[in-house]
């Protein structure tokens, strides 16, 4: 892979978004064009517009959990899982250069950023927090108009990419914020042929529900451990239209892709409606945004049998 | 219970809010004193501040899947649930008395709202929608205001609480639109044993976290499946300040307390952290809000076994 092949990523967000940071960061090789959309259903839409577009979604955070209608739309979306990403959120004061903190009256960011930062601001009262529509764009809004007094909450990228200074580093309360990317495409046989003969898939994602029989949660479960098959994660979402029904989302890893194949076929005729999402290489480090040089720290993902 | 005994329940909204319908369809025998909160947290506050005080809290809708958030803030309370409830939510536009559709130029109403019902408005290219805080805020407001020429979606407690006409009923695009309510207080063990002498109590919600071991999931489910303990629901939650550890909550059904407890006994040692955040009767009717006089329907919950 040759730097200068350029890949086309639509991202939720404008440039600077962490969705940005995570689409180049897990295309460290290739030369990332990124698609700005304002929702997830439009990520979706460009990719269905044009073929040569991949895409980036945020899919679960450590401080909210899962994002579920992002589940759904996938599913429906008839794309698959090319891989995953993960990346510690990290959240920075910045404003016009040349600013100190108590020339700033303002501070415009996120819902879920400010609220991430509340602890910060309270040794600060004489600044006025206000919601904005993304982390981003506050930061574009202040560099565009040469707005004085005020900051924003976003990632380095942002303020690199809009000239402003970091007036204060890493502001979040909580420093355990993580959040998982999913890569998202057409379904490349070439390049998951390539990928199985290293032999680097060990992840995939599968949806199913299941016949109103008692237990039958359990047993499909037991069966993926006797195949030693391990389960990283268990979501259940509304089956919509049908009562009470679910969806089962799982995400499992394996050493053994032919083995994984085997546990497929045994827990099949206990499923309805079973679809593999994607077939992937697991991200064993963490991207970290602290700073102008991502840092990758090691994930004891391999860890997490359940 | 004489309808003479009053209990005040706090609710997320103003009077007119799905939640105060919930909360008068659940103590139907008894005269409820709704105690408006601005958020969930302020729910939590407001019980915290007075014993009297029970709660009542979305917890899983049909179309959007759980309230996630809603599951850490009941886990960290320390309080207990005491009952479910389901409704069908249905939204009604509704206008100051003597309005026409044609005569009503914006509509007022929560995004989640709007977003439902946005393809009956497609029909009415001249009505403007606009969002706001809370749908029966968006009733209220028009009543205070005398505002003609503007609509609000809403409830029909709210158009009868704010003297409003409904001018077109259930326009909502997805009738499968069902919540399910949690009601929550103080460890009542009093209550508690009628309930259990009265053979009532037959769900139960549970969480807890499991060890790094394969096949730990499978192992509980199974061990409840031998105990013929059916599962209706699992949601897993990561672990705040752990990377990707997860928190499981799960809804289980039974007919008999004394084998539910020895199934508890089996899979303790199995768990970490495991709590009983409340056991309870099973709703087993769903409430639908087409109309003044809200109707039961008979619900299939007994057969969900996973």
């Amino acid at each position: 892979m040759s730097k200068s092949e350029t890949i086309k990523v639509a991202i939720q967000g404008i440039p600077g978004a962490n969705h940005e940071i995570a689409a180049r960061a897990y295309f460290e090789n290739k030369n990332v064009e990124v698609v700005p959309c304002h929702t997830f259903q439009e990520v979706f839409d460009a990719m269905h517009n044009n073929p040569d577009v991949q895409g980036i979604m945020a899919i679960e955070n450590t401080l909210v959990g899962s994002l579920l209608p992002n589940y759904t739309m996938l599913r429906e979306s008839g794309f698959f899982i090319h891989g995953e990403h993960k990346l510690r959120i990290k959240h920075h004061l910045m404003a016009l250069p040349g600013q100190s903190i108590e020339g700033i009256k303002e501070v415009h960011s996120h819902p879920m950023a400010i609220a991430q930062c509340e602890a910060f601001f309270k040794n600060y009262p004489h600044i006025k927090l206000i919601e904005s529509e993304d982390t981003a764009y506050s930061a574009k809004y202040i560099a565009e108009n040469q707005a004085k007094g005020m900051g924003a909450i976003a990632s380095s990228l942002a303020a690199r990419l809009y000239d402003l200074e970091i007036v204060e580093r890493g502001i979040e309360t909580n420093k355990h914020n993580y959040t998982r990317f999913l890569v998202i495409g057409q379904d490349d046989k070439i390049e998951k042929a390539e990928l199985l003969e290293q032999n680097k898939i060990n992840k995939s994602s599968i949806v199913f529900s299941l016949p109103h029989e008692e237990g039958s949660l359990s047993k499909v479960l037991t069966i993926l451990a006797f195949y030693n098959i391990n389960l990283t994660k268990i979501q259940s979402l509304p089956v919509v239209g049908i009562e009470w029904e679910y969806l089962f989302y799982i995400d499992v890893m394996y050493n053994d892709y032919e083995r994984y194949l085997q546990s497929l076929d045994a827990i099949r005729p206990l499923c309805k409606k079973m679809r593999i999402l994607g077939e992937y290489e697991a991200c064993t480090t963490t991207q970290t945004t602290n700073g102008d040089t991502p840092k990758k720290e090691k994930l004891q993902n391999a860890l997490l049998h359940i």
